[in-house]
């Protein structure tokens, strides 16, 4: 069995989650430098998150659509500071159909041009406006240290477009994401107790006038970006003329907003949660709730597990059953805390001879011998304890591991082993150059109250400085 | 209202294509070269669609996972015929992250080679099969001459990849696809009365064994492949080294699979259904299925057509509300018929005086005032008829348009306006040539008794020919 271990996570951090990832199979390198293959198991999780977060989009009024993975090279360089930021990771198909391209087409590393083309020939006045896109697509950043699901060349996410009458209106709708979509998400349904607030000038998206974020803390004390919300002020409205006839009678540029989340959110799942038994899976975002496991063969088994099995999918609990008999029983119990499925129930003879089965809590290890016919709603209660556990032990790690400090250095100090809080005021320009000389990055500004800055230049702002993913 | 009027069919059905796609806002081209933007009212379409299929193929055992886009060059060339199918169709990308590649890579045209590597890795021994992958994807094949939906240098589709012990289980598993999936859908929820036959080796896949195909007839009598599926035989198991430990102790190459439809099948629904007034949608996959107009401002009118929503959402039909009394009502009616929603609901303020609404129903342009309070019954029997009219209508114009006929002459004259039926034997290796030497094709090859054939050798088989696009 030793080879199903995994490396502690305090001995080597990197190593327990390339493990994980192996051995949960989640995912792995493809063939071209940077690329991956998501395995079964990764892609299901990343359905459900879909999902979650595609109703909540679709609530918040926006539609999908999907735009050109092709970009003419000449769309990026209209607005400056887009093409500075994203020159570098470019990949170019200079080759179609057998034949040199006349002018080289750049796959999207994102699609604020291609879509601000489009928005420019529907927005005609302002009852165009809001105009609220979306698309599910995948996206290409060359990727010189790629690690599975964090950074990789080619990636999957999800990609908000809006264009809006004024900027207070494409302030609130950014706003609106960041916290209904993302934020909502998140917490409840990944169970992750993710910081929100707004990036510095130098951690902006390339174009945006703000970037709000959402930072988690992994189990090494690193923060993960998890996703981010932009105001791109009227910078693309100016370059791509998305502009509108106002009540007025005045033509106007639009303001405009992007949004993103990508399959990183699933290494984050892993990182925050994962111990050094193997994933441990939210509950509500788990493609797998229950598996119900045969001990071995034996008078009446097959049927109570098949019946149990029956009972918690009507019960609408995500359920699969393991009846193969034939591998060790020890190695399929540890296989499963390794892919972290919520609750694991085990049915051999013995339990069937006494009417009881046993329940396995994946988030406390904690085993319980139940009578068969209250396991139903013994799951129910476990899956509800093992999603609000999760959280609460993701939110005690990252207290115990955030500093209040009041220096630059007592800052870089604490980021060896997880965040510092101080205040904005305290580091400045030359304070966030030096932080980012040793490998430390403001995370993002949050007012005292925890609250979303408006702007850096608010007074008594609090910076959350640490190193990241 | 010239303006918003569409070419008739009978004049120009290329030019009513083009027409009704740019005025139901389904779709546009992107800016570069065959590229095209997939509009909200197309993708919702998409979604549905894809709801469909992917339920489908869940429950036939396939799990959906994600391969990367960008493939190394010299994979394609490992399996011969493939490499020289997809050679003059591909994309290849020579410069990432701002350096010439040592080796390009090309863009996915489709997966079979990445795939295949990936499936080596995993099977080892007869327990690891079936192997039942699928994906949801983006794939590029450089296309001379574009057409919406039907011909995009960039498509979207899923692929199914599978691996088998044998060669009888692999072709039962692209059957099932085709019949329990593919047939499925497009006949119970597209409304399309497809032929489902073989094509013969001239029009086979590059790398198959067997192609296994469905079609349909258009409103101008062309024939639209709507999905394949495909026997590979082990082929690309030689190729990428898909090697099993069979139960006899020996290693023996997997037999594969693939299948794909493709975001075409939207260009389908159009070109098979649509009429001079615009789109006819399906009810089953309409992202709506019946709007609520209000005619005009009066008194009890919004209240009683926000009622009327809210209870036909109650009774889980999907409606949209169009309240805007600022817009011509003439111009929201045409415009309802161009978008093809099934079933138009009219509320205006003698209707609410006389506790009635007017139902019009888009397949037979049939218009009833109805009791208000029976108007929910009435839709759910609306949407149901119009299902069955679809399909009954699109049936009626495939076999008024298919001739009988017994010889390659009198088939290609048949072309002209629809299918021909034939003897395959009447026809054979030949024959084909001549066909196709007048843009005419074997679409597919069926039993006399509408069967699908294990090869195109049997006796007694039926070609089925006519234009395709």
């Amino acid at each position: 069995m030793a080879k199903a271990l995994l490396t502690p996570r305090a001995v080597d951090f990197p190593r327990w989650y390339q493990d994980v990832i192996a051995k949960a199979e989640l995912a792995e390198n493809g063939p071209a430098r940077g690329s991956m293959v998501i395995r079964p198991n990764g892609y299901a999780l990343w359905e459900r998150m879909q999902r979650e977060l595609d109703d909540r989009i679709k609530a918040a009024g926006a539609a999908n659509a999907y735009f050109p993975l092709l970009i003419p090279e000449s769309y990026l360089r209209r607005e400056a500071e887009h093409v500075e930021g994203f020159s570098p990771e470019l990949a170019v198909v200079t080759i179609g159909g057998g034949k040199e391209l006349e002018e080289p087409l750049v796959i999207r590393p994102t699609s604020e041009t291609v879509i601000g083309e489009s928005m420019a020939k529907w927005v005609d006045s302002y009852r165009d406006l809001p105009l609220l896109l979306n698309q599910w697509a995948n996206v290409v950043r060359w990727e010189l240290r790629p690690r599975l699901f964090l950074r990789t060349t080619e990636f999957l996410w999800q990609e908000g477009h809006t264009a809006h009458v004024s900027e207070v209106e494409a302030r609130d709708y950014a706003r609106r994401i960041l916290h209904d979509v993302y934020e909502d998400v998140l917490v409840n349904v990944l169970g992750l107790p993710v910081v929100v607030g707004r990036k510095t000038a130098r951690e902006r998206f390339s174009g945006a006038t703000s970037t709000y974020t959402l930072e988690a803390m992994m189990g090494d004390g690193k923060a993960l970006q998890m996703g981010t919300s932009h105001e791109l002020g009227q910078n693309f409205a100016r370059a791509f003329g998305i502009e509108y006839l106002a009540s007025s009678g005045r033509r106007e540029l639009a303001w405009t907003t992007s949004w993103g989340i990508t399959t990183r959110l699933i290494g984050g799942v892993v990182m925050a949660h994962g111990d050094d038994l193997g994933l441990r899976v939210p509950p509500r975002v788990a493609p797998v709730q229950v598996q119900v496991l045969v001990v071995k063969d034996g008078d009446g088994v097959a049927l109570a597990a098949h019946k149990l099995t029956g009972a918690l999918q009507d019960a609408g609990v995500r359920v699969a059953l393991d009846e193969r008999v034939d591998v060790p029983f020890g190695r399929r119990a540890i296989d499963a805390e390794l892919k972290g499925y919520p609750v694991r129930i085990e049915i051999g003879p013995r339990d069937v001879a006494e009417g009881r089965v046993v329940v396995v809590r994946r988030v406390t290890g904690e085993k319980a011998m139940v009578p068969a016919d209250t396991a139903v709603k013994l799951v129910a209660e476990a899956l509800e304890d093992g999603q609000r556990a999760l959280y609460d032990d993701a939110l005690a790690e990252q207290q115990r591991r955030t500093a209040e400090v009041t220096s630059v250095d007592e800052a870089i100090e604490a980021a060896s082993s997880g965040w510092a809080r101080l205040s904005w005021s305290a580091i400045g320009t030359e304070g966030e150059a030096t932080l980012n000389a040793r490998g430390v990055t403001v995370r993002c500004l949050v007012r005292a109250d925890g609250g979303v800055p408006d702007s850096e230049d608010e007074p008594g702002l609090v910076a959350v400085v640490g190193r990241a993913y």
